[in-house]
């Protein structure tokens, strides 16, 4: 077996990780955590998605955030685009890439936006073909791909058949998503496989949280197939608010800490990104949910406790 | 790659777990724990150690806690005899299998059991053939096998030392542990390799902290190897008090939760197991470290909240 000796993260924090919160985060408080993600050494920030505040009041701020940020040309800007008016309002903001997102379970396509898989490909079309002509890069994403809260088990043919709409309609990149966490390694392996029936790839990331503690492995098992693209989430900001139990995206720091151990190159500086992660977690005032993060913070400070005496 | 279709878990939790605790547990608390774990389907539990109760005051019930538990035919009660003197404690209670423990770091050694790696061995030497001789099986554990709080990086080459000087004094089956959760796939990959130098796969186990929270993964690695033999900690419970950071254990329901969901068999009732998990914590008043216990525990919370409705 032979591991990537590269790969490529992408930090949903901004957006997935404080989409939900409850308190409004200002955006100065967002621009410099992407200051410090790109810092850091990020070569892609998921940054906001340009939804109805309605739906999601906590990215409201998505131009200002955009147009706040001093961007880097080796980095990636991305945001969440559900449909046309989204897409027309995201496009003023110059973002690099463009996310779609369907699942693979109807249930979960009902209650999380309101339409079945088949409609929310119709809606995504002229989104996708809009992008495309415009010249921005299009992520599609995939959510439930193991597990739904409510249908249970997903057989990976729906996987499938979700990545063939996807890629129908000019998707150029598809992530695999474990949206409620109850992945483990070998049925993460056949969403994966099913994905790649119509993704090349150099085109396909995983996705995976952390709620029952299995993202690394998940992880590991990806790397295996060869997979060297991953989204994550800085300090395990984030989860889903429609998934039981789903506590959260899998922390930047503790996938860092994994791939380089085996050796395998991210450009992360991991200590850099922890100051990132214990930035937004004293906004936020919670602890960190990276375990990384906990026992070297543990350890910077016995350190300076040491040096003090 | 194929994995192990079948895996056996050894629960640590009574000694390894709770060996560290300041308060006193009383012994009808660890025998119903270790009542609880056998029901559950764990088929071998780390009972207790048989140390001086000036270094190990929580287990100077040993013998009490050994004459309480209903044993099992199909159970094997195993326990620590770091000497002559704890062993002839410990036969007085019928252990199937006792344990001796050796770390592959000179400086973990000298600070953990105060004496050298070769002294160690010299000490256990005696003990072994004693064992040996009674019918008593015969376990290694070696401490700090991927990184030491002392020394750092451990070198492939010092396990294998280690690992040789256990099999030369008779010691039947060995443990690979990373002590301060440090590992990673490849490294511990390593580690278990130079192990196998000197034990047959069917001989080896893992034992993984999961402090990074790298437990899974490492796990994930070993399997892949073969190994199908692990140590576990019921609700997380325990660490080493001489490693900085070192929070804890893999926790057993995390490791269930894996294998179950690649398919392979434990014996292992996860619901159950959860309960004994919850039985301790309640008793120690913290939260379970386990996150699968914590989100199934979430759900069972949500789902009585509903039918309370």
């Amino acid at each position: 077996m032979s591991y990537p000796t590269r790969v490529k993260l992408v930090d949903v924090g901004p957006r997935d990780g404080l989409q939900n919160e409850k308190q409004p985060v200002p955006a100065a408080v967002k621009i410099e955590l992407v200051h410090r993600l790109q810092a850091a050494g990020l070569k892609e920030i998921e940054v906001t998605s340009f939804v109805s505040p309605k739906w999601v009041p906590q990215m409201g701020d998505n131009a200002e955030v955009m147009a706040g940020i001093e961007r880097r040309a080796d980095v990636r800007y991305s945001v969440l685009t559900p449909n046309m008016k989204g897409f027309e309002a995201a496009v003023l903001s110059r973002p690099d890439e463009i996310v779609v997102f369907g699942a693979a379970s109807e249930a979960f396509s009902q209650k999380n936006i309101n339409c079945s898989i088949a409609e929310s490909i119709e809606r995504f079309a002229p989104v996708v073909a809009a992008a495309r002509a415009a010249g921005i890069h299009v992520r599609g994403a995939m959510s439930c791909t193991v597990g739904c809260p409510y249908e249970g088990e997903i057989a990976p043919e729906r996987v499938a058949y979700l990545a063939g709409l996807m890629k129908g309609i000019g998707v150029q990149h598809i992530g695999v998503a474990d949206t409620i966490g109850v992945g483990t390694p070998i049925k993460v392996r056949k969403a994966i496989e099913a994905t790649l029936q119509h993704f090349d790839l150099n085109d396909v990331s995983g996705h995976f949280h952390d709620t029952y503690g299995q993202a690394l492995s998940n992880t590991l098992a990806a790397l295996a197939m060869g997979v060297w693209q991953f989204d994550t989430s800085v300090a395990g900001l984030g989860g889903c608010p429609y998934a039981k139990g789903a506590t959260g995206n899998v922390a930047t720091e503790d996938v860092v800490y994994m791939l380089h151990g085996m050796g395998i190159d991210t450009g992360i500086d991991l200590d850099q990104l922890i100051d990132a992660g214990q930035f937004i977690s004293d906004h936020l005032g919670r602890p960190t949910q990276s375990r990384v993060a906990k026992a070297i913070l543990a350890k910077r400070a016995s350190s300076a406790a040491c040096e003090a005496v």
